[in-house]
């Protein structure tokens, strides 16, 4: 999907809101256990409650491997669910693989020409050429991981180098030199909202992936407030406060409620900031 | 498998030899195309040829992802195979995995209990949170990235702080506040055989995981003199050298071959070393 027809469909929907689909085989209600394909179930549920209110889905790769074969059924059937009833949807692979290039170059046919997904997270930290294999496929896009939420992040991606510069300011100036902003974002965790500026410094015009809002503390109106650019450059992530609002048999109806109540709040925004 | 078991093997084989099982389709020999499972049965002469003179196997994830529910069918079996009918190898799951935590602990069950390998890659970016997870699982370890052999490896894990530390060194010290070196190893590549000197200045005890001896173009003898330590310390990988010595239908006994004269090699050097 290129950029200017994500920017259409947040305008349209009022939303920038990307639903993980991250189905724990141990914490779905428990009567789609009798289904062939629970997680499957699962999502199709969760999807046909949600879709209104977001433009993108993520799986989160881990969520369908954790069950071998099975998980990767699942995880193909809920892909190609989405490519056929609703392919306005952007389709992320959660999946923070990099490699050395030709191995990078598998990754890239499998989840671009056999699964068909239209972005897939990556790390960084083989550099350049455990990249840029992802790159050059029309309408695909490279999701770099640059700052994320997690308590981890500080180990490694605030180190400075001598003129103060941080790992993930190096990471996102770095790859720019390989992939335009059509055809790159960047992860950054919603838990630090006042870091949405020093980003923007670095990354005016990209595209960014927040995940955390929500479950993991992020608030919505600071991401909004330091990270919106005129054609919004963001996908806002939420997982576990969707697809798990409810345990019992309105699992899905309750998820539908949750993407709702987001999309308002984003609507809101999105009108404050005059890009609707 | 404990780390003294794996010493054993070292010693009694004289080797010190881990075989990358990277299977491609489009160059394994054609006449297996008309087996049921291509990859499996390629993997399976493979090890069976190569097995006297290797202590470790390490199927990188991405070839068989890559062919979707077919790959990872290979690889499952490909792993039953070895602990049947080869106990004594060392199983390496190359995934550069490394999620947050609640993520990383669904890859860890994956990997240690639904796959049963004794050892994953995962990828530090993401810090202690996406690594911890792996850790705590009796025998089994984390190879955590440290220097890679590609090209791109220069971006980011050489950049220093102020004191003059590079990343990867910030990577070594700071993850073995996380574990013991019985449970966590490091990936070095080996095109930078100088390099090993410092490795050993900050992880003096741990067990190195060396890619890119052969195809990547690193020298066995460097790798030795900086990086051997009195339990050896070394797994020295080659994967295309090895599983692709021949295209024609005597690939497995000159995959044999090839793994006997690195065996050699790395005999004389244990030697030498008077480690054996």
């Amino acid at each position: 999907m290129k950029r200017t027809e994500l920017v259409e469909n947040i305008k349209r929907k009022e939303s920038f809101l990307c639903v993980g689909l991250d189905p724990d085989i141990k914490k779905i209600p428990q009567h789609l256990l009798r289904e062939e394909n629970p997680l499957f179930a699962f999502n199709k549920a969760i999807i046909d409650a949600t879709a209104p209110y977001c433009v993108a889905y993520k799986p989160n790769l881990a969520f369908y491997e954790s069950l071998g074969v099975e998980g990767w059924i699942a995880l193909e059937r809920t892909v190609k669910y989405l490519k056929e009833n609703h392919p306005d949807q952007f389709i992320i692979a959660d999946a923070k693989r990099g490699d050395i290039g030709n191995t990078s170059m598998l990754y890239a046919r499998s989840f671009f020409e056999h699964l068909d997904v239209d972005a897939i997270t990556v790390a960084p930290y083989m550099g350049e050429d455990s990249v840029t294999p992802f790159l050059g496929y029309e309408g695909k896009w490279v999701i770099l991981l640059a700052l994320t939420s997690n308590k981890g992040s500080h180990d490694f991606q605030l180190i400075e180098d001598k003129n103060g510069k941080r790992l993930f300011e190096h990471v996102i100036t770095t790859s720019q030199k390989w992939a335009t902003p059509d055809e790159m974002m960047y992860v950054v965790g919603a838990t630090q909202g006042s870091m949405f500026k020093d980003i923007r410094n670095v990354a005016p015009q990209s595209f960014l992936l927040v995940p955390g809002v929500g479950a993991q503390g992020g608030s919505l109106e600071e991401v909004a407030r330091y990270g919106m650019i005129p054609d919004c450059g963001l996908l806002v992530n939420s997982s576990r406060g969707i697809i798990y609002a409810s345990s019992g048999e309105d699992f899905a109806e309750a998820a539908g409620k949750e993407a709702e109540k987001l999309r308002d709040q984003m609507s809101a925004l999105l009108k404050s900031s005059h890009i609707i």
